[in-house]
């Protein structure tokens, strides 16, 4: 037998190392890799690298003081530990969050399967089309159901996307400014909170009333208190679960010139009439109970759609489809261009992340089951209700819930408390709506023995054969009226798959279509897209943490409220602050905390009026719409020379505003991959006029274990745990966003009516649906900083800056490097000027982005913070090989760029603008001055392993394809 | 936005019914579909065709007493009840079986990956790279470790595998036919036994001895009981955890001729020196302990490596270097010609199935951790076994083993099952040798903790300080001539990929290069490539089945046991048999002891003579293998004009052979795909003749629910769980071949040694290493039978059967089918005949199953039971989509045959000659008369979804490609 291919290593002069820890599986590179690098970047050893690199000021004395590295098994036994303190009862709160079963196709495929969920966002179609059309079926979900014509791609939760929806009508409206928003009073109890919290630093009135009664102008208008109306919010069916017929509240709402947003359940509107047939122009809601697991709250994907006129108005992404050079029908972002683009002259929206893993999910629940498939199991659920109903109502309860779908609330006076421990005792949480009430809600996991057990606890008797069958009786408790008569999902892809193989095989085939982080490298500046461990994700599954109810009871949730606080606590260690909030469920949601917490502090000691927040020119496009929706005044600060901000502009901004000034947002590292010296002037400055600092902890993972912004100045941070702590990307999400502060700022954190545990009495409210957010993905972050220990988090941080400096070494003298420090130093990234090359050879940074992809790369970061650029991150877990080819193809790119600078080809007809080719393009006509092996095949791209993008370049709108994190740029929001 | 890509069903026709249950999730076609199909093979209904199609002779009358169809959820809950019976304790046992952690990278990219665990044996090598490469991996840490030149790719346990080296070495002797194979007393137990079934009915003599003073002529004649000498096989360690010095012994036997095996732990061999470097001709033993679970005793990967000039005589496969059309390197099976094709006159092994899934878990650890980690590893173990052994002797305990690597003997007269009992309070399993003894295995997962624990429950005080740190002391129990000083895994791919995220690339990259289920139809006749849910797959990881040791006690047994139970009970009920035993852990294995089983039956009435065995011409080539070691002599019957057994030739035979006739062998329905009415006078004539019926249950997929082998006839079958009852085939293994037998048999099944309640005292020893074989993965089979309840079973086999008369039926015309029954209708397979077409065209079917792969196919099985043919068995999972897809491609394949027989094209320029393209031949040059988009997206293949062969046709010889499961036609074996 012939074993050519085993060609013997030399290994008398190695020196490789033992890897025994996880350390060395989360870090790329290792001994000698590590000394070539070193020398390459021409330093003499990390510690000595950081020292040059990082400003003495802000640098750590300490180690720190974290638990020193676990074995993988050992954190699974932990995390095991956990989860089995951590008491798991049937949960019948309902409030938006439901039994449900995750079909297991599904969930090995795409919730366990790197391909799906280390994929980035979207923003480069044609090597994401995989998740697009996933996407595209979500949003098909949405608008069948509901009966509206335009849905989003995902928003971050029910109660959020319904302060969203809040905003979106006072947008849309034309009413006077103290024009109030209509909230049914039986709107879920957090979503009601979360647009308090919303309304209140918008400085929009809400009024909290009973909405059934209104039907015509003057009902309306006392609901109104009589002030005008922008619109109404309406739960369907409410928290009690009532299904209330809204129309007369609609007409008389459509004729006070305002609009109706209903917050609909997905599977109700399976049977019930949709919002969009009842009149309805936005409809928002939660995709949980379509398969994906409650998980202490999160994430879920939220969802908006909205009637046609509308859709420029959407926060959020939204896919669409478009066509590609070759004129075949290809997805893409669409309306990028909308909004945050054109309306400049106001924020609107600070939404970043999606929740795409889980609208995936949810959207592939309803190809798995098809129209019919959901209508059996809604069926199942209203019938089983309905028997319920009837065999409470004949043991002699009270049941205030007549028309219903799957939620009863029943009436015990005085003895809610009592009824709801009992209940507790026998294994069931049924939600306590106050000391005379409870309610029970039903769902797919439901049986007849469950509403059997129900009985029981109350002492109902004579229920034998009252229940129906598994099978559901047919009956349910919606009125004729408001029962659906219109189809939904009826395009063929809910038709298609209903066999698990064809299941199978449509999940691989989508994801095959992608680029993910199990292919190759994504270099995103600040997106930090570093190794997303196996093991991190091994917890996120476990039914202990899967299917605890956010609302249940805090002695339920004992386990994974210990993880949170370790974390916390090791969060705090890391960042240097004394307090951390986890409940933000993106890093905006936690930029907006942070804001909150910052002017509720200043109105705490009488400065209520200071309102005005700087931010670099090169910040973020986040901050600046979070600063708006915090009620903030957003001035920015100009940029130096030298990608510093420009400290001169500074202080005269300070002194201008001194008065004024609530804070400054900045970004540290900045956006420009330099540590800046000035970063500890800067903070004086701010704190010396009364404000305060945010640094945005975007770039943090070049700070762990280094320097603590807790201690260099800073007050306030939101940290990424999506970037900087290994929750994977999802392909867009989901992403958790905390915030921390320091002691001063801690009594602003948020809080939550429903967990008092959650948060500070004196907080700002809750700023998600769910007391701990994203909770289920928490698990992820603790693990990571477990397995790594202190000393290990700290080299990784060293590596991130080591393999971004040795890119910028390689890279420099065919791209000039943009910025740098000392010793021309980068921090965690580097970004590369393409703006020379552009002027001299119409090559541009999309023609670069489009041809790496055919080299087997994701693009870097385009045109952000710096138009022509691009910005590269490589992270401390790509190792040589990797980050080899990426400079082998940059490089090599760099030739083909000279080839046209020389006139031997003209830009038009370079493999640069006709990137990427497909595999479709090789095989078909060809009239290119290239050949096909040059353009499909370059430099290090083995054949055998060819990754081949389905669509080549799509014909988007250049506002799309200049977006970095489809945020704006703070200068919009100036004004 | 535009959603122009929702074309809308009608949905006013459809007779859509809703799926609610996994049978309709298993099942491929539904509702609609499957009256088009009915309609197009022309019968009325599922009940008329099948009743049509099978005898009514045999049909069964009753519908099958399995229980009613569970749904997933209550699927899951019940095996979580069966695991939650079992008791995992701390295993220091050893003997084969150690502690290990699995990398979770691999579990997940892996073990729980589609595209590696749906995949078939790599017999189409073009679309198989990605798992012969990781194959080749693990053939290169097997030579690398044993010192030896040439291993082949998996055998089925350690066990068998030294009955393998025991016949090999009796092929390669020319030692007298009563010449012994010496077998050290201290070998494994289980591997004694094994080699005791398979001895004793090859006829050849043992000599168990104790063979550590054997170091010349004479105390090798003593040790021998002065016969001649086969050759030797001993363990490395030994049982006993002694690492003896075995080169005085193998060049004593060396100086007689014979031939050394060792039985080796692939681990030790990091610190000792190979068998190789010390004169040993063959290693056997099992890669379990290189990251694969215990799982109750399997499957694991065994493994077996010989010196250079045996590379011919290894039993099961061996993947080679070959190159493609286009001179590219491409892997391949190798060495397919030799023992089996060539050696025609006698059968020296029925291997077919191997452990590749294992093969390539077990090789991607030694990837992952690279030679260097394997060595700390080792050291890890072997410093905490010396300092163990150093605390009992301080202790005062007599340790018996003074050369060891992880495993030491421990005298405690009189009291060793006092002392394993009071292990067993503590959570410990040890190993009771004897009375007096008892053996403590240290393996990766032991810490000095476990030690600390073994002190403690002896009772050994003092010992603080005496257990070395985590780390290791660097001291170990391997005496100075052992140690190994020779390099191993020096080449690159075990140095490559020691980061997550590397590792992660390295698994999707292979398993890219591969067409597996998830991607599309693997259309195999007789392999039944169907659905392998994955609620069937998810037990197979949990920690209570994966962490069991085979030989503990019965007591912490008791939930798999249970489990294994019912699923006995319920293959009885489907088979109609009496009993089942489990244990075979492969098809052939199964064969063997169903043989066995006869001739013990004979034996014990005294007609012991009784040795001629009847097999038809079409029957598996295994049968005739597994007859031939079972010590029968095969006698073949012809097969008739219509594919059926020739009655009148069986009529002669039996008179021929009436007073030996020991057995008939058939498969039901026969491997050319169709029910015989004969079946049922077969039986009767061979019954009549003194004879026993075997069944082969390969096509018991035609069978289940319809008709029961034991109730018209059989007396014995052996199942495939791996291709009826959905486990997965995993890239070629593992497989299960449990043996069913009628109650005069029963007392004839496999037993085990080591395991009393695995079998009758009366059975005919063990056949296979652990006493339920491969256990944890027959969880899967439980699930499948538990999910589709009796009817499910009876409905997949009506639609399995439907499948294939719709292939028949669409594709006769363009294809002859070559046997049909009643109303034309086949089984669940039939046989395409290509003949003429060959002979009119040249077109091979090589030629069209290699263009199916640029259809996006696997090949149909080729050439067998009939050369110049294509066998096609769909499965019922796969759905009318994908029969019409294929339908599709192998008419338009037929439209480019008539092409070449128009004189369009000469054959060798056709696309089915150059066939599979790979993309880099497309992008390349072209000199083809077709064009490239012709070539690599014919009709039916989505651009954007392409499955690219990674290499050409690859350059093999004739007999590698006429294989159909690397197994001889029975011919091979008569004389």
């Amino acid at each position: 037998m012939s074993i050519d291919h085993l060609v013997p290593v030399t290994t008398g002069t190695s020196t490789e190392t033992v890897m025994a820890d996880f350390v060395s599986r989360h870090v790329g590179p290792a001994g000698d890799d590590v000394r070539h690098m070193l020398e390459v970047v021409g330093q003499p050893s990390l510690d000595a690298m950081c020292d040059r690199a990082i400003p003495g000021a802000i640098r750590s004395e300490s180690p720190l003081r974290v638990e020193a590295a676990a074995s993988e098994s050992a954190v699974i036994e932990e995390l095991r530990g956990f989860a089995s303190r951590n008491t798991v009862l049937t949960s019948l709160i309902g409030l938006g969050y439901y039994g449900t079963v995750t079909p297991p196709v599904v969930r090995r495929n795409v919730l366990e399967n790197p391909a799906w969920y280390t994929a980035y966002t979207p923003y480069q179609p044609e090597i994401s089309q995989g998740r697009l059309e996933a996407l595209l079926n979500f949003q098909t979900v949405i608008t069948d159901l509901t009966g509206l014509d335009v849905a989003g791609s995902s928003l971050l939760d029910e109660s959020t996307a319904a302060a969203e929806a809040m905003s979106l009508m006072r947008r849309a409206s034309k009413a006077p400014a103290d024009a109030v928003v209509l909230v049914d009073e039986r709107l879920f109890p957090q979503t009601i909170a979360v647009m308090r919290t919303r309304a209140e630093a918008l400085g929009l009135p809400l009024a909290v009333a009973d909405l059934r009664a209104v039907s015509d102008a003057d009902s309306l208008s006392a609901a109104a208190g009589g002030k005008a109306v922008v619109g109404a919010m309406v739960q369907y069916p409410d928290a009690t679960g009532e299904l209330v017929d809204w129309a007369p509240l609609t007409a008389a709402v459509h004729d006070a010139k305002g609009l109706v947003t209903a917050c609909a359940d997905l599977l109700a509107l399976t049977l019930a009439a949709a919002p969009g047939e009842w009149g309805a122009d936005i409809a928002v809601g939660s995709a949980q109970r379509f398969g994906v697991p409650m998980g202490f709250g999160g994430p879920h994907a939220g969802y908006m759609a909205v009637h046609r006129g509308l859709e420029r108005q959407i926060p959020g992404r939204l896919v669409g489809v478009s066509v590609d050079a070759e004129g075949h029908q290809a997805y893409r972002l669409a309306l990028q261009t909308r909004e945050q683009h054109i309306r400049r002259e106001k924020a609107t929206s600070n939404i970043c992340t999606a929740q795409v893993l889980l609208a995936v999910m949810a959207s592939m629940y309803a190809v798995w089951h098809g129209p019919a498939g959901l209508v059996a199991i809604a069926q199942r659920v209203a019938g089983l209700t309905t028997a319920l109903r009837r065999a409470l109502v004949d043991g002699g309860l009270e049941v205030e819930t007549t028309s219903f779908f799957d939620t009863v609330t029943v009436v015990v006076p005085g003895r809610a408390d009592e009824v709801t421990a009992r209940f507790a005792e026998n294994g069931i949480n049924v939600w306590r709506v106050d000391a005379d009430r409870f309610s029970v809600s039903l769902d797919e996991t439901s049986t007849p023995a469950t509403a059997q057990a129900v009985l029981d606890v109350l002492g109902v008797k004579g229920s034998d054969g009252a229940l129906p069958g598994a099978g559901g009786t047919g009956a349910h408790g919606i009125p004729q009226a408001l029962v659906r008569t219109t189809d939904f999902l009826t395009h063929p892809v809910f038709h298609a798959h209903h066999s698990e193989t064809a299941m199978l095989r449509y999940l691989r085939r989508l994801s095959d279509r992608d680029f993910a982080l199990d292919r190759g490298m994504i270099p995103l500046g600040s997106c930090t897209m570093k190794l997303n461990a196996t093991t991190e994700m091994e917890a996120v599954t476990w039914p202990e943490f899967a299917n605890l109810h956010p609302f249940a009871p805090a002695e339920q949730t004992v386990g994974i409220r210990a993880l949170i606080d370790d974390l916390s606590a090791w969060l705090c260690e890391i960042t240097g602050y004394d307090a951390v909030s986890l409940q933000p469920n993106a890093g905006s949601q936690g930029e907006f905390a942070g804001l909150l917490a910052i002017h509720a502090y200043h109105q705490a000691r009488g400065e209520g009026h200071r309102r005005v927040c700087l931010i670099p020119a090169s910040a973020h496009g986040t901050n600046a719409a979070s600063a708006v929706m915090a009620g903030l005044k957003v001035v920015v600060v100009k940029t130096a020379a030298g990608g510093t901000v420009d400290m001169d502009d500074l202080r005269a901004k300070v002194e201008a505003h001194r008065d004024d000034l609530a804070a400054i947002m900045v970004t540290y590292p900045s956006t420009h991959g330099v540590y800046e010296d000035t970063i500890t002037e800067l903070c004086e400055l701010v704190h010396e006029a009364g404000g305060q600092v945010y640094v945005d902890g975007a770039n943090l993972n070049a700070l762990v274990g280094l320097a603590q912004p807790g201690r260099f100045g800073a007050d306030v941070s939101h940290l990424n745990l999506h970037k900087t702590f290994c929750i994977p990307h999802g392909g867009g999400g989901p992403g958790v966003g905390p915030v921390a502060v320091r002691a001063h700022l801690a009594p602003h954190l948020p809080n939550h009516p429903l967990a008092a545990e959650a948060g500070p009495e004196s907080g700002v409210g809750p700023v998600s649906a769910a007391p701990y957010g994203s909770a289920s993905i928490l698990p992820i972050s603790w693990a990571y900083v477990r397995l790594m220990g202190g000393e290990g988090l700290r080299h990784a941080t060293q590596m991130a800056v080591l393999g971004a400096n040795y890119i910028a070494a390689r890279l420099r003298e065919h791209y000039p490097v943009l910025y740098s420090g000392h010793d021309g130093l980068v921090a965690h990234e580097c970004i590369l000027d393409v703006r020379q090359i552009t002027a001299e050879t119409g090559v541009t940074v999309d023609d670069i982005a489009k041809r790496l992809v055919d080299y087997g790369f994701h693009a870097p970061t385009m045109s952000f913070p710096v138009a022509g650029t691009l910005m590269v991150e490589p992270t401390e877990s790509e190792n040589l090989y990797e980050l080899d080819r990426f400079c082998d193809a940059m490089i090599a790119i760099r030739g083909e760029i000279e080839a046209i600078r020389a006139g031997e080809v003209a830009v038009g007809d370079s493999m640069l603008r006709h990137a990427p080719h497909t595999a479709l393009n090789i095989a078909g006509e060809w009239d290119h001055p290239y050949d096909r092996t040059a353009a499909a095949f370059p430099v290090g791209v083995h054949a055998a392993d060819k990754y081949w993008p389905p669509v080549s370049r799509i014909d988007g709108a250049y506002g799309d394809r200049n977006l970095v994190c489809s945020c704006p740029p703070p200068e919009a929001f100036e004004g």
